[in-house]
C-alpha cells in the first residue's frame, strides 16, 4: 500500500482541510473549494496518488496564472430527453465533471440511460471518481476523458499526438462500487512524475525513446521518451476512438489542439469528457444484479490461480482496501512532496500540512 | 492481405450465395438465411477470417443439433424511453443482433442516445458489424459482446472464466465508418483455431499454459493454454467489467455459465450483448462532425514516424482496404477450409462453392 519508509502518514481530514483553504486562498468560493478538496481527497484515498494533493501546487499555479477559472459559470445544455452538453466554463474540472454526472445519474433516472458530454472543462482527477458517481446511485457509470497532456504516439508515430486518454467503467455490487479505472497507456503520466518526484526508475515497456527506439527507464528523462499503450495496436486505437468522442464531439481539444498543462500555466484547455448513466432498475431489480454480480466475482476470485499466485484481485479490490487502510491509518505522503505542499502553504498564507 | 499461395479467391457473392442455401438448407427461412449471408460475407470482406464463411460448418451443425432455433421469434422489451432488452429466443446471433442495432438506432433518434442490451443470442461474428451500423447511420456505435467460449482467466487465475469479450465503437468520418474492433486478448480464439486450420505456428505472448506456465506456440495445442489479456491487469478488468454489463445486466450467461460453443452443439449459450447508439446530430452537424474527425485522423497519419515504420495506420484502415481489394478480387479462402464447404455442401445437398 505504498507505505514507503520516510512516508508521513496524513489524515485525509488535514489533507482536505488543507485544500479547501489552498483553492480558497486561491480565488474559488469555498464551497467550490470545499467540493474539489473532498475529491481529491478521496483520490488519495483510493491510492491514485498522482491525482490527489499530489495536483494541488500545479492547480494553483494555474488558478493564480489565470489558466482555469476560479469562479465559472457551469452550464447544462439538454440537447435530447437523455443528452446534454456541459460547458464548464473553465471552471476546475472536479466541478465541472460532478455537475457532468449528477447530470447524467438525473437524465438517466427518466430516460434509462443517459450521455452527457462535457467541454471547456479541465483535469479532473481520476477517472475512477467518476464512474463510480453512478454505481453509488444503483447506476452503471462509464467515463472517459481526453488526457491534459500527449504523452504517447499514434501507433507507428513519434509525435506525441495523444494523451493516456482514460476509461472508467463502474458496477454496483454488494460490497459497494467495483470500479475498473484504466489508462490506454501501460502506466500514466502522472505515474511517472511520482517516480520522477520520489527518484524511482521506471521498468521497461512504460516508455519508448522516440529518436532511438529503446526504453526510458529514468523518470525524470521522460522528456525524452512516449509512453507506451496497452496491447500495442489496440490501445492506441482505443485512444483514438474514445478521444474522438470525449474531445471533438463536444468541440473540445483532441490531438494537436490539446493544451500541455504541464508546460502552460495560462492557456485554456478546453478539455473534454463524457459520461454514460445506465439504469440498473430497467432491466433487473438493483439487488437481483448485484447479487449476481456478487455470486461471478466470487466465482473469479475462488478460481484455480497460476503458480506462484497468491489471491486473485479483481478491478476495485486494491482501490476498496485502500480506502480503508488509509481511512484508519492516514494518506502516506513522499517528503518531497510535503516539503513543496509547506511551500504552498507559506506562498498562500494557509496553515501548513502539519498544523492541522 | 493474407494473400498467402494456395489460397483461392471467391468473389463474395458467391460466398453470400453459398451461405443463404446451406442456412436455407439447414431449416432457416429464405430472408434470415439470406441476411446471415451478407453479415457473414461482410465479415469477410472487412477481412475478419475467423468469423465468417469459416463459420459455417459449425452454424449449420448447431442448427441441426437444435442448438440455435432456426425459427425464432425476436422479440423486443422497451425497458424505458431510451433502453430496451432483446430476446432472441436463441436464433442466430447476426439476426438478433442486427433487431438489437435497429431499435438502438431508433431510440437514439428520439431520446439522443440509447442502450440496448440483448439476451439469448448467439455468436453474431465480428463486434466490427454491430459498431458500424449506428456509424453507418450518422451515430456513434459501441458495442460488446459475451464471448461464447472462455479461453482466458481472470489476471493470476488458471480457469478459463472469461471470454475474448471484444470492445467495438464506430464513428462517422468523411470517409465512411472508422471501426475498432478489439478482443481483451492479444488475439481472438478465432484467429487461434485459423491459424490450427493452416499449421501456422502463434508467437510468444498470445497464449499461456496454465500448468507450466509457459508460451504456447502450436495453435493445435490451444487446448492446454489460455488466451493472455492486453495490457495485463487491465484487459482483464476490462474483460470482466464489460461482461457484466452485457451478460448478467440482461440475464445472459457470463463466467462459469457460458457454454463453450465449440465442443457442445446442442446446448443454449444464451449469448448476451449490449449496443449504444448515440445521434450525433444532438452535438452538432453530422458534417461538421466528420469534418473535425477528418482533421484529426490526417494529423495523426501524417505525423512523424518511428525509424522504420513506413505509414501510420488508424483503426479501420486494414477493414476499409480489405473490403476494397476484396471486393474487386475476391475473399482468399485457404484450402483446408474449401474442403470443409465441399463437404458441407454435398451433406445439405446444395452446390458448392467452385459451382457458383
Amino acid at each position: 500500500m505504498a507505505d514507503n519508509s520516510g512516508f508521513r502518514r496524513v489524515p485525509a481530514s488535514a489533507i482536505r482541510a488543507f485544500i479547501t483553504d489552498a483553492l480558497a486562498a486561491a480565488g474559488l468560493p469555498q464551497d467550490d473549494a470545499a467540493k474539489c478538496a473532498m475529491l481529491m481527497s478521496e483520490a488519495d484515498l483510493t491510492g491514485a496518488d498522482a491525482h490527489g494533493v499530489f495536483r494541488l501546487p500545479q492547480y494553483v499555479r494555474r488558478l493564480k496564472a489565470g489558466g482555469f477559472n476560479a469562479r465559472p459559470n457551469i452550464t447544462v445544455a439538454t440537447l435530447a430527453p437523455a443528452t446534454a452538453l456541459v460547458d464548464g466554463d473553465n471552471g476546475m474540472g472536479h466541478l465541472v465533471m460532478s455537475r457532468a454526472a449528477e447530470t447524467a445519474i438525473a437524465l438517466a433516472r427518466e430516460t434509462g440511460v443517459a450521455w452527457v458530454g462535457v467541454r471547456r472543462s479541465n483535469h479532473a482527477g481520476p477517472a475512477g471518481l467518476y464512474a463510480e458517481m453512478p454505481a453509488a446511485a444503483g447506476m452503471i457509470g462509464m467515463y472517459t476523458a481526453v488526457a491534459n497532456a500527449n504523452h504517447m504516439a499514434v501507433w507507428g508515430g513519434a509525435d506525441p499526438l495523444l494523451g493516456t486518454n482514460p476509461l472508467a467503467i463502474g458496477v454496483p455490487s454488494g460490497e459497494g462500487a467495483i470500479v475498473l479505472d484504466m489508462a490506454t497507456t501501460v502506466v500514466s503520466y502522472g505515474t511517472v512524475k511520482n517516480y520522477a518526484l520520489q527518484g524511482k526508475s521506471m521498468p521497461p515497456g512504460w516508455m519508448v525513446n522516440t529518436a532511438t527506439g529503446e526504453d526510458v527507464t529514468d523518470a525524470k528523462r521522460s522528456a525524452e521518451g512516449l509512453l507506451l499503450p496497452i496491447g500495442g495496436y489496440k490501445g492506441s486505437g482505443l485512444a483514438v476512438m474514445l478521444g474522438l468522442l470525449a474531445g471533438p464531439l463536444n468541440r473540445a481539444a483532441f490531438g494537436r489542439d490539446v493544451v500541455d498543462f504541464n508546460a502552460d500555466d495560462k492557456s485554456e484547455t478546453n478539455t473534454g469528457h463524457f459520461i454514460i448513466a445506465l439504469d440498473i432498475a430497467r432491466f433487473m431489480p438493483l439487488d437481483a444484479y448485484t447479487a449476481e454480480v456478487d455470486r461471478h466475482i466470487g466465482e473469479l476470485k475462488e478460481s484455480k490461480r497460476l503458480p506462484g499466485v497468491d489471491e486473485i484481485r479483481i478491478p476495485g479490490d486494491r482501490r476498496r482496501e485502500c480506502h480503508a487502510e488509509r481511512t484508519r491509518n492516514g494518506v502516506p505522503l513522499a517528503p518531497p512532496l510535503i516539503a513543496q505542499l509547506d511551500k504552498l502553504a507559506a506562498e498562500l498564507g494557509v496553515a501548513p500540512l502539519a498544523a492541522r
